[in-house]
């Protein structure tokens, strides 16, 4: 079937690459406006202290400085997902990472020279930076307000009866997990400008990846109306959900342009991106899973403890996906999942591609081997025995129709040789393989009310498509993908469509980029918009031909007779005759898609997802039991991807979140010491580089999913999702021994040999 | 019934003023690409020459140069209506504003050093300066493939019979009368920015004033296609006509980027400006008119010389607009026209404002008066006579559907004081008064096959409207017309709608600026897009509010129930409920307007446009016998604008039209000696400033036009049309004599005084 298409499962390389290559691409940090000024943020000085004075005097005295702006200048009103977050804080620092002041200035050294000259006096307070020792009655009070340091948020997920799965139980497995900081390391650092026109409207130059989200909270934080928002967004160097939120360096950014009366540029150092952007959610996780004779699941139950840090973003919402991870995963009859949430005087985390999935994924994969040692079931027997299956509905409520888990597993256990014997090897170097599976929306996901995208499609007389949609770009290959979409529906060429996505001024609303849900949210917006384009290009070529518009398709820029393809005219001179006829015509038309899905009730049950993306990660490791390092050799990804669109960008995808999963797994780690980022460098912060990355292989499962675009599942954040688990489980092959934390550090490794 | 309106009939201010005002505006000028290089072309030395050698070697050695041209380095495809201009010259240079090279290099100053060191060598023709004696058989030949310097373009009309016409005459005049150039003096002088893309796609930054037919020019003359083409309109300083063709500085900035490999802006200096853009076609008239014993026209017989300049840009083609003047300027029953066009070696002429119409009404408006005198009536009585009515089709097939002229004519006279007897004032200043009114296409002009123009609406759920348009803002106010049209329909404030209308990739397609089309046809498209997203609206308010969608209205961002307009709720909240619900919708709708009109066909009859306007002006003249000097007093303006969609916008651009017409008339004059500009400076070249504005009185004479947009009609070039005849014959009234060829420089009416 596949060979009918012309653009989808063609390797078509990225429609930006060209320009990213060559350096025409513009991030926020290329672009200058007329009398543009630089902002620079005063951060905190303590973890946790009171602001007794701030004396912004004799910086507003350095020549080129145009404004230094403290709490005081703005009104009361904060961001963040609890509203805790004063865009400049007021009585007290909470964080490191806490602004204190900042400063426009004409040049960015001229405001960085000015932060040393602004005096604060702060009366030092005890910091508390582990959650569980938050929660004691004794803790210093990080949100005065509040009577303890509980975040008032509970993911409470009951389903069947634990204690009844717990009865009937013949192994029962239960572990203490804990879950490290890291952080997106995005080339891109952040960097936005501010611009209030001359009616006092905003431009946003910003690298949101949810701009009608961001005009929607910048405008109540600013306290104007949404519509006199207007976000633009640059090239973005990499958000991978770290540009979810609304920071308060995007609100400093607006008021400094306000108050100074010029646009305000405000560009993060690397050192500042390391210490002052939102990490992936640290989790302490106690699970307990139990197997029954036979070896089908018997129960599941955890409790995650969560250090929301100083301020609640998008962090501490992620046990709503952490907990699919517990209830969808394979099949499991009871389930029970709760969390705890502590303020610290950590910085605070946010949200990372996979969102919570990664850390419940690695506690339910391992947990998973252990279940199948105790009941000895070869692990891969094990996770087929129980693995999802088309038709069934999870605990959760989540409606799985297609589903290739099954056959994800049998391919990626072959891709890694499973069954060969590795323990000819022995010596010092050990090797081992591991499995390690996902379930995560791959059809949207309805969090917000609305889970919709707009598109329009305008075709000019030349037949140039133009794709104007809601969704962003932020390097991903969404355009790439979205244009392949519209030209396979229209039978153009991928290269006859450009697509416009960056001005919330002129393209349709859309949720955002998160939850793995452009291609197919945004992807079939597009389609049916091009579909309905198609339907009015044959409803002209039809007299023209003398024949019905069911008698007619359009391939490769032609519209033909089905019943004979050689009678065919020009895609462009249809067009053209149209548009230039008489009471002419031309062609645009729209769709806005919102998919059949329901948000989920108060017990974390119903739909959320038009369909389910799965898939299993199988990794061959190397240990060395001298030194502790763990080498990945080989990771073989098998995913349900629906219908690959363009196995070149998933492959891109896959490896890309599977080398942010090795770095989650063995190497990255950002050390905090009393809420200090220790390593905030790229020398000391260890990320995964082409020297670390092991051969990977990408087997991709066609499910061909009935509502997704051309059958396909998005399928973009998954990559990163098995990784640790399934390198954690080889390290166990290898040398036997679990680490329950991560990352699995050669420290980590040899402390439990010796323990072994 | 205007007062049903909320933002129709209102004095909204130009939404683009503040930013032009403040400087924020970003024009052509103030763009800057990064690596962008600065591009200056070298003018010709002589008028007519032969290029015997280039040598650019010199100047490609001066550091900073990045690329130098000639017509070498370029394909053989000319530019230009006729296809006769070729971006760089090749053999020879027609013209002292003829392209010889062009050079590209780090800094303006670098290039225009480099210029100098281009060595070329001539070899100089005889120039021919006049279009009569560029006939004469032994005339140098301009284009030498050419047998002659004809122009092979002929506007030959004719309807009823001249010769019948002329016996039924009881008076009969005839007269020559002498056209000059003037030029356009936009604020904003020519500006462009190449930029070819990592695909080798080409944007272009340019102040068209028709992007779409820009972009299919410019592939035609680059060998591309269309679709590889991208128009980015900045901020335009004006245009009056100056920027409907494609020019060779264009062409050439293209080349040098595509050569450079680096984006290139031209930008025209104001000598530059003055000496090498097209100016208002002059032409040499020679025209009869007769009246029969009653008062009534009996005929009209005019031919035009016209001087094409070296190559033909739009001047030549004036002539199928300014026998609109002849065949439709008051009701005349016999009417024949014809032209003959001619190269000469004189800088070539463009389109500009009325498009003819200025030349052929100064005509026509002077031998009506002279007429008026034979036959013993009064100027204005016979003008009404003879005035055009509704429901009569002229004799070229236009067919008159509203028609205020009558009224026109008596409030200008009103406006002027018609019957006050001036001939009190005497000595040497004299005073006098004087008419002449127009006839202009008002709702489009179906020169192209199609005229239409697309429109998109979108809504977002802040209620914030989105008007793409395919129409440009060059200054003239459409954005805001456009928006206060949308928000009226919509029942929503002005300030509720943003306009996007400078990108092809974006907008839907549109013939451009010219014609005065852009309220009637963009406004149409705009107010049917918007009336189909109100319906959808309605539609989603209906159920809402338990009743039907014809039960209801929008006014002031309410929806209503007509009979009782208490119920109601607010626009942005039914827009919100439906976005976000299940299944949910937004509001996105297009609309592509083609007026119901005919091209005309080889005899140049047809309905070209959907309705007509009309209108007078009345000046009041002072005319100083020793100096003579003319000073005009008073100017009042009488449109037939259909309905008045914002007075003070059609003010503004009556005011604008009329200082154009009163410098046409009395200041204004591009000498030309030998194909060279005398005057290419503003202190040489006088344009009327605010101390030579006399008072201008504006009458709005509404007929409320069926088909145009509430009404409404184009007047945009309608100001300057009649002004110079208005002023002729008030210069007449003054002191008698009749001055047939403009500017009524003091040194005509000198040489005419003397001569009476």
């Amino acid at each position: 079937m596949s060979n009918l298409y012309s653009n989808i499962g063609k390797r078509v390389p990225k429609l930006d690459a060209p320009d990213k290559a060559t350096g025409r691409a513009r991030y926020p940090q290329d672009l200058t406006l007329p009398g543009m000024l630089h902002g620079k943020i005063l951060w905190s000085r303590y973890p946790h202290a009171k602001i007794v004075n701030i004396d912004t005097s004799e910086a507003l005295k350095i020549p080129g400085v145009m404004s230094v702006i403290t709490a005081k200048d703005l009104p009361y009103r904060n961001s963040g997902f609890m509203k805790d977050n004063p865009p400049l804080k007021r009585d007290k620092v909470r964080s490191l990472r806490d602004e204190v002041a900042a400063v426009a200035a004409v040049t960015e050294e001229i405001a960085e020279a000015a932060l040393e000259h602004i005096k604060v006096e702060y009366m030092e307070l005890p910091g508390i930076f582990d959650p569980e020792e938050a929660l004691r009655e004794s803790a210093p009070l990080i949100h005065e307000e509040n009577k303890n340091n509980l975040v008032k948020m509970k993911y409470k997920f009951e389903h069947g009866d634990v204690e009844e799965g717990r009865k009937h139980s013949a192994h029962v497995v239960k572990g203490r997990f804990k879950l490290h900081f890291v952080t997106h390391t995005c080339l891109g650092t952040c960097c936005c400008i501010a611009d209030f026109d001359s009616k006092g409207k905003l431009i946003m130059y910003s690298p949101s990846q949810v701009p009608f989200l961001h005009q929607k909270d910048m405008a109540d934080v600013l306290g104007m109306s949404g519509s006199d928002i207007r976000i633009i967004q640059p090239t973005i160097g990499g958000a991978f959900g770290s540009k979810l939120d609304l920071y308060p360096y995007e609100i400093i950014c607006a008021h400094l342009a306000r108050i100074a009366g010029r646009p305000v540029r405000i560009s993060f150092t690397r050192m500042e991106e390391f210490c002052c952007t939102p990490t992936r959610q640290p989790a302490i996780i106690e699970s307990e899973a139990g197997v029954d004779a036979d070896g089908k699941l018997t129960f599941r139950e955890a409790h995650i403890i969560l250090d929301a840090g100083a301020y609640v973003s998008w962090g501490p919402t992620i046990p709503y996906v952490m907990m699919n991870s517990f209830s969808s995963l394979y099949r499991v009859p009871n389930v029970s999942f709760d969390t705890t949430i502590a303020y610290t005087n950590n910085i605070y985390a946010g949200a990372f591609r996979g969102y919570g999935n990664p850390q419940g994924t690695f506690v339910v994969e391992t947990q998973m081997d252990e279940l199948a040692e105790l009941v000895n079931m070869d692990p891969l027997v094990f996770r087929i025995l129980n693995s999802n299956r088309p038709g069934e509905t999870t605990p959760q409520g989540m409606k799985v129709t297609t589903c290739g888990l099954e056959e994800c597993l049998k391919r990626a256990a072959k891709g890694i040789n499973w069954h060969e014997d590795r323990r000819g090897v022995t010596g010092k170097i050990r090797r081992g393989v591991g499995l390690a599976s996902f379930f995560h929306v791959g059809g949207g996901a309805r969090v917000y009310r609305s889970d919709g995208c707009g598109a329009i499609v305008k075709i000019d007389d030349f037949g140039q498509v133009t794709l104007i949609t809601g969704s962003s770009e932020i390097g991903q290959g969404s355009e790439t993908v979205l244009a392949q979409i519209t030209a396979e529906e229209l039978g153009v060429r991928v290269e006859d469509v450009k697509v416009i996505n960056s001005d919330t001024d002129i393209k349709p609303w859309d949720v955002g980029v998160h939850a793995s849900r452009t291609t197919f949210i945004a992807g079939n917006a597009a389609r049916i918009a091009a579909a309905k384009a198609k339907r009015k290009i044959l409803e002209m070529a039809a007299p023209e031909m003398g024949l019905q518009c069911d008698e007619l398709d359009i391939n490769n820029r032609f519209i033909y007779y089905k019943a004979n393809p050689e009678k065919r005219v020009r895609f462009d001179k249809i067009l053209r005759k149209k548009h230039f006829d008489y009471n002419g015509n031309i062609i645009v038309t729209e769709h806005f898609y919102d998919p059949p899905t329901q948000r989920q009730d108060r017990n974390f049950k119903g739909n959320v997802s038009a369909t389910y993306a799965f898939g299993t990660q199988a990794a061959e490791v190397e240990v060395d039991t001298e030194t502790g390092i763990v080498r990945v050799l080989k990771m073989v990804v098998a995913d349900d991807v629906g219908k690959a669109l363009n196995p070149m960008l998933l492959e891109g995808q896959l490896e890309g979140g599977i080398a942010q999963g090795i770095g989650y797994g063995i190497y990255e780690n950002l050390i905090l010491d009393k809420g200090r980022v220790m390593n905030p460098t790229f020398l000391d912060y260890k990320i995964p580089t082409v020297n670390d990355m092991p051969e990977i292989k990408v087997e991709m499962v066609e499910t061909h999913d009935e509502e997704g675009p051309f059958g396909a599942k998005g399928i973009a954040e998954s990559g990163s999702i098995p990784t640790a688990a399934a390198i954690a489980n080889a390290v166990y092959d290898a040398i036997g021994v679990r680490i329950k934390g991560l990352p699995i550090s050669p420290e980590k490794v040899l402390k439990a040999l010796s323990k072994k």
